[in-house]
């Protein structure tokens, strides 16, 4: 399991630094804002968030203790002074009703299983005319050259195992909907896709390969035990996937990004 | 037949007044510049590429001297004067090699069982530093929410008939390499990605109702006869479909554009 989480983290780094300026670049919050980041994992994208909007104040959780001990060192070590970190579980939060001037929330929803009810909670912490901002992928958005029914199958072991621990890896396109419920306001979703052929090396690798692919390899173990797959379809899967990354080959892989407001009241 | 065709030349013409800007508003020819249209159809992009670029001279063709016709009086209703109209075969061109100073080619390729083939004899038609561009959808690209095994049936029927016909449904992703294949230089592939949720409601009618269902729907008694579905679960793909443009429904599908250059020799 620790070498599972150890890839998976370097994995999200690696993203992070790759994919920032596709899903971070319009992200930036004014001096002096309050700003909640929800769920902030081992802290890829608190660094991001905070090296962009250096005189806002961030307060960053994640319901484990271990990230957040993991986030904070990530900070420091990148000399980040205007975040504090707290563990704590989303569904028992312990601020105040209106308390943030925004709340952004990334790479989240996708694990839980009452989405919409986390985004309302959140909401009752904006203060009237606050923002939210959510990021999520979706994995049913990526499709690639040459096309491959196996490496479709791989892909789709690691939707269900996000269904069986009651996430939803397709949650991306639900973006809209799920602000709408949770009450937000003057929400504007946008696509942010990844298209990589080979003119773009540095997606080929960074995408494809070391995000994408490696993701999909992360699972093989618990895919296998689970019965979702036998070894030979996932590790063909995940051949034909390297395949898209070839001189010829294609990939596609659209996030999510929305923005609503909450109602000023 | 006849009503099948003019449901399809209806949509063509929608299709193309909703997603004008999203496809072409990058695409204009300098004054006094010859380009050739390959596969104009019944004119639904020779009418917006000919008013984008109203000091370029234009030659339009297709296979078919009835769409040649329909494009011509569609053209001439607009009051057009800059586009001359013939009937050839891509595959056995009058005109003289590197007669063009660009090449336009849009939602033909899917057609074709040798797309690779057309694109190398539309180069040779290109003069050295001429460009061309190429646009296609891609019906892999498509998902929605509610997502629903039922409309993605429905949709592989379309799939599926291409195929049949000797065309690839699934053709937008592989511009790329189709290109490279040809010839081409400096290629550049942009996704073109339609996002519809209900904030959009143009796009909601325009385009998940009006060209995306409808398109479908537009096979549905080809895709029964040729025993690729039944009658009731086509019906139940479409009607999920349009469930996609309900309130709380997103819609998603991806149209790619290249852009090349012929070797400067």
């Amino acid at each position: 399991m620790h070498g599972y989480h150890r890839r998976e983290n370097d994995r999200l780094q690696d993203q992070a630094g790759t994919l920032v300026d596709l899903l971070h670049s319009d992200t930036s919050y004014p001096p002096g804002s309050v700003v909640l980041e929800a769920g902030c994992g081992v802290g890829a994208q608190t660094v991001t968030l905070a090296q962009r909007s250096p005189d806002a104040r961030f307060t960053s959780f994640d319901v484990s203790a271990d990230s957040v001990a993991q986030a904070k060192r990530t900070t420091d070590a990148a000399g980040i002074a205007n975040v504090q970190f707290q563990q704590a579980d989303i569904f028992a939060l312990p601020f105040a009703p209106e308390s943030f001037d925004h709340v952004f929330i990334c790479f989240v929803l996708e694990h839980l299983s009452r989405p919409a009810e986390a985004l309302t909670i959140l909401n009752q912490l904006l203060r009237p005319g606050g923002t939210m901002t959510v990021i999520e992928g979706d994995h049913g958005s990526t499709y690639f050259h040459p096309d491959s029914s196996a490496a479709r199958m791989a892909i789709q072991c690691l939707v269900e195992l996000q269904r069986l621990a009651g996430g939803n890896a397709l949650i991306g396109r639900q973006l809209y909907p799920l602000m709408v419920e949770a009450g937000l306001e003057a929400i504007h979703v946008s696509p942010r896709m990844v298209y990589v052929d080979s003119s773009r090396p540095d997606l080929v690798d960074g995408f494809t390969r070391k995000t994408f692919t490696a993701m999909i390899e992360g699972v093989r173990e618990s895919a296998i035990e689970a019965g979702i797959i036998d070894r030979e379809a996932f590790d063909a899967g995940v051949r034909d996937l390297h395949r898209t990354a070839e001189t010829d080959g294609v990939f596609c892989y659209t996030f999510f990004k929305g923005v609503g407001e909450k109602h000023k009241s």
